[in-house]
């Protein structure tokens, strides 16, 4: 039998704006050993998500930037292949914070837990639904936003795989929603799969435009935003802001990208309508995703959820299948299948 | 005896950036007749803010813009010159919001309050130490910004009149305080008449060299901003955010007056510090303006707060005494004295 290789999506050269392909570099290795009281796990899915964008700057951040040689960081659903610690055995299905590569070293102490696959019709619901995807909008809107039946919701990045779980939960709870998306497919989707009250295309608009389309669907303004995009977008919710509104930031796909940031130039709205704005991580509720996790799945069984994955293949497109976040064409929570 | 006039300084044009003086226009009317139910007061004391720089926008804010042709908002404190308001009687000392003119026409309902101005060395205080400046620093500071023993406050905009007080405050309750002027002399009196911790003179200085300013001045981070300021000054602040960092945006004087606003291009530190920004506005404290009033008074009493007054006098020098507030001239609270 030929040894195993490990095919590793290395980060080489920091991105200035947008990642070129040159940025990255695909190699083989031989597959590395278990160390001392770690494991090494086969990752079957991979994560993609904006954040990652963040981690290939140097710059301050939650966690340090990726080191150049190393494969990109990446949350990871896999299967234990050798293992050294003694609370998992190889054949362990796990979720934890790996890198975009076929084998991950997991040390002692990393951050890896066991995952139950046979509660869902595919491990990578640990990625999306039941995972990060999921947590973010159950804890972000209901624990930072805080609507009330009746308030108006607006989620920008609408049909992105949190936008879209943030409408419903709004919907579950009595808000009006609004989703502001890029494309008509996409704002047909938010209507007809997703139950959002009203859909707006941001593709073309300049931002008092949308600020006019925002006005008319929020007369009275917008209690709570859910915001995933920032720059232009952001500028045209923020001048339709309800007095005391509250602005769940999660996040600026728009601008990781942007060499020329946007920002928020309008940011006297927040004064003038004492609204606030609270930068979200997910990391902040760890000792509560059990609860979260088990809400999201109760939702999903019983038909008022309704999530979607976009799972590309191979580790060889990590650069083409990464990129579908930022280019808009990606419908439902990214994930890349590499076993 | 000749009539009496009442000089009027009137928003004639809506600036583009900086106000200049054809933007306005000072003319002499005859004195008003009290109306039924209301009064005339005579206005001895203008209050100058940055807000007024909004009001003269034709933009949506908290309350309508200045109505060309109309003086210019402003709060005031002046006697009662004709009363049909059976709560007031000629003579009677009265705060309220009138307008850049000699004599101002208080409707009924009208949002004016007796003072007691035997309590005071001068009845300009209450538009500072014990009004609007006083209360902005204390409930901004104390009910927005929680700051706890030992942690560090950063103050921009710290030789203000609201600034000074926040960094006196911000001490009386334990907290590092850095603040941020413009020059070495306003750096100095941080230091040597308010007990500031530290001072960052922001001028001729990049963003960068600004971040590791106070990088140094606060290596674990800041763990509350009193935002006055905005732009570059704000951006380098948000580089050193501590993690739950509670940022108060009190103003944004750099921004008010320019055609290209600045923003908040790195609003994505404000995701991964987990921050929070909260847009204040004193209004939202009307109910307490009592309990704050009487502390602040008593600090000032005991010699614990320091609150200094910039009197300019004339209201023929009605943009020039303005123009203070955006040059960086003046030192303590703005006051336009007319009588």
């Amino acid at each position: 039998m030929a040894p195993l290789k490990n095919r590793r999506f290395l980060l080489v050269k920091r991105p200035e704006g947008t990642p070129s392909p040159s940025d990255f570099s695909l190699v083989e290795q031989p597959v590395p050993a278990a160390p001392e009281g770690g494991m090494v796990v086969r990752n079957h899915f991979i994560s993609l998500d904006p954040a990652q964008r963040g981690w290939m700057d140097d710059a301050p951040s939650y966690m340090p930037p990726i080191t150049l040689g190393d494969p990109v960081r990446a949350t990871t659903v896999g299967v234990v292949h050798e293992s050294r610690n003694p609370d998992f055995k190889a054949g362990d299905w796990v979720l934890g914070l790996n890198a975009m590569e076929d084998y991950s070293i997991v040390l002692p102490g990393g951050f890896t837990s066991a995952i139950d696959v046979t509660l869902v019709d595919s491990p990578s619901r640990y990625l999306s639904a039941v995972g990060a995807v999921g947590l973010t909008a159950y804890f972000g809107l209901l624990e930072v936003g805080k609507p009330q039946a009746g308030e108006t919701l607006l989620v920008t990045g609408a049909a992105g795989a949190v936008g879209a779980m943030v409408g419903q939960i709004g919907k579950i709870k009595g808000a009006r929603v609004i989703g502001i998306a890029g494309g008509a497919d996409k704002c047909r989707r938010l209507i007809e799969d997703y139950g959002f009250d009203f859909a707006i295309d941001y593709k073309g608009k300049s931002e008092a435009e949308l600020s006019a389309l925002i006005a008319q669907a929020a007369p009275q303004g917008v209690d709570i935003v859910f915001e995933n995009v920032g720059g232009v977008v952001m500028e045209a919710v923020t001048m339709n802001l309800a007095q005391r509104a509250r602005v769940v930031l999660c996040g600026l796909i728009s601008e990781y990208n942007a060499t020329e940031r946007v920002g928020l130039r309008n940011l006297w709205q927040v004064i003038v309508k004492q609204a606030t704005i609270h930068g979200f991580l997910i990391a902040g509720y760890v000792d509560r995703f059990a609860e979260g996790g088990a809400q999201v799945a109760q939702w999903i069984g019983s038909g008022q959820l309704r999530a979607d994955e976009d799972i590309q293949n191979g580790l060889e497109n990590s650069y083409d299948a990464f990129m579908r976040l930022f280019s808009g064409a990606n419908t439902g929570k990214l994930v890349l299948k590499i076993a």
